[in-house]
């Protein structure tokens, strides 16, 4: 694939590198004989989500109603909203059900919003959502409300969820997979308590790319989560969750400045064609806002984002050498600190590494 | 306004109050005898830019020519695109003019890429960029290289800009002026070389919006640029540069979640409504990633968003009473700490408090 005639800023995706990466996890899963439930919020688009479910079209993730929608007009099945459902967000889920004939499942962690829901006669199904320390939304598995919210619910209790989202506050696997095991101990427990209370709990979700690969035992959970290690990032290189030559995602992007007096070459990614998200930096100081590699062969350059503004990222150089290595005009492909957040700059879409342009479905409404 | 049936997140845009900045800096710039180049890259939206140009739909900034494209299509006059060019962009270049009749002004800062403009055959007019110390793009005003890129440029050359960035690392208005007084003699003494020297410079651009409001002199500037003045957000008002009720963008969020055993509530306004901007905290360390408000009324709930996650935002509750006050489904607005960011983040356009609909043109192709 040569990018001479691209426009940058350009989200490219390695299909070779996805494909190995979707495979990874589907075999991962298999072997464990959980059903993976890819999270779809980094990709949001229809063709990572055909290879993500290895053609099952079915049991997937979303973080939108936005992406909901997509996927049920696009013929997937069995789609978990994973953020809490409130009211205002019904009438758009019966227009789904009406025109799809889609019943997206939902997840909620109170009694107030499972009364509402079934007084609103929608049919969802729901998985009701635990705190296993990530402290965001989730009830903790010792209160009483766990039955109240599940009596509220009545038939459309289908189980539980829960996410270790604070798996990424380490890059030592043994704390990765201890925090595995409190989510797995904590979505099991809950379920538990279901079932000795007489009601139907069959879902065990849990999930997030670290503890699905680290787990130390998966037995009793029906399913699993995960979305970024469809797309790797410095991120997850970071918290050695990937190699580096596992990451999928990359934007092209364009030298369009010499600063030799201060020192800097300019690219026109920046914030927007970037995100803000310095959260690799936690685990890899040197991931600043990106790397930049060359386009071809995917070497990295030893060149880092060191500043972004909205449509300027800005290079520290200390070899002058560099400048003629890499004239005004010359194009790099920069790995991500954040994929999802990368992805959603606004691209609308994927130039994909076999030539086709898969889009993507972004924001609200 | 009600906002009762929205759906979550949204993106709102107060008309009142941006009617009054776009007046203010209109009025402003007249009573100093420089024209308004007001930078769209905030807004990205003509009917903001129909206000900010008091209807005059002439002289603009952007900073993608996809904005470029799409303000030409609607009518402007005189576009700067201030982000410097390259050749993998002339193509794009030549259909504009081609279909719309508009040949956008560019700015530039090397010689190599003068002489590519001219070999194009484009008939786009340039400024030359000035590194006024921003240290991003921009020639030293003292080098040899700006007549040799006007001699490269020939009857394109048709001034100078530059752009003082770093006004913002500070929060004192002396300091602000400081940098604007660098930033207008920098641009007014390499006018005077290319003048000196024969060369045609009728152009004395400059420009962000703490300098423009604070420059102590503007003698001899012609036109200046600022954009996030229309909207303002936190990071102008932790930098003095607005006052908290001039700021028109907000983000409308429902509450999603009580979690009353970690002590927090979670909203629907993460790190895509939002942004992960936190600039805004070097000089207002409480303004984390945005302020919560009443709805209706605007008035600050004293809260504001911890941590962001791609849809959930997390507000750290301290008194239990605010669970009762914010119920799981209430609405909130939330302030944002960096307004051009949080605009890109995926809304596709406005909800007005005037009842009207705004499209924006996000992303680069």
């Amino acid at each position: 694939m040569t990018f001479d005639t691209f426009e940058t800023p350009a989200l490219i995706l390695d299909t070779n590198r996805l494909r190995a990466n979707a495979a990874r996890m589907l075999d991962h899963c298999a072997a464990h004989g959980v059903t993976l439930r890819p999270h779809l919020k980094t990709a949001k688009s229809v063709d990572v989500a055909r290879i993500a479910t290895g053609g099952r079209l079915d049991t997937v993730t979303v973080s939108t109603l936005q992406e909901a929608e997509h996927f049920a007009r696009a013929g997937f099945d069995d789609i978990l909203y994973a953020v809490g459902i409130t009211p205002n967000k019904f009438p758009r889920l019966r227009r789904i059900a009406e025109e799809t004939g889609r019943t997206i499942r939902l997840t909620l962690d109170s009694v107030e919003m499972a009364r509402a829901l079934r007084a609103s006669g929608l049919e969802n199904p729901v998985l009701i959502e635990l705190d296993c320390g990530e402290h965001r939304g989730g009830l903790p598995v010792d209160t009483p409300m766990l039955l109240e919210i599940a009596e509220a619910l009545g038939p459309l209790c289908t189980g539980v969820m829960t996410h270790a989202g604070h798996s990424y506050a380490t890059d030592d696997l043994t704390d990765v997979a201890r925090t595995a095991g409190v989510e797995t101990e904590t979505a099991r427990a809950a379920a538990q308590k279901l079932r000795e209370a007489g009601f139907d709990a069959p879902v065990i979700s849990i999930g997030s790319t670290p503890t699905v690969l680290h787990a130390p035992d998966l037995t009793g959970v029906t399913e699993v989560r995960a979305g970024i290690y469809l797309f790797c990032d410095l991120s997850q290189f970071g918290r050695n969750i990937c190699r580096l030559e596992d990451i999928a995602l990359t934007v092209l992007s364009t030298v369009i400045g010499h600063n030799r007096a201060a020192g800097v070459l300019t690219i026109d990614a920046g914030a927007l064609a970037m995100s803000k998200d310095i959260g690799a930096n936690t685990y890899l100081p040197e991931a600043k806002y990106g790397w930049l590699c060359n386009p071809e062969t995917m070497t990295p350059l030893d060149l880092a984002i060191d500043t972004v503004h909205q449509e300027h990222g800005t290079v520290t150089v200390s070899d002058p050498a560099l400048y003629d290595r890499l004239p005004i005009g010359s194009l790099v492909r920069v790995i991500p600190g954040h994929a999802c957040l990368t992805a959603a700059g606004g691209y609308g879409g994927y130039h994909v590494t076999n030539g086709e342009w898969w889009p993507r479905i972004d924001g609200w409404s």
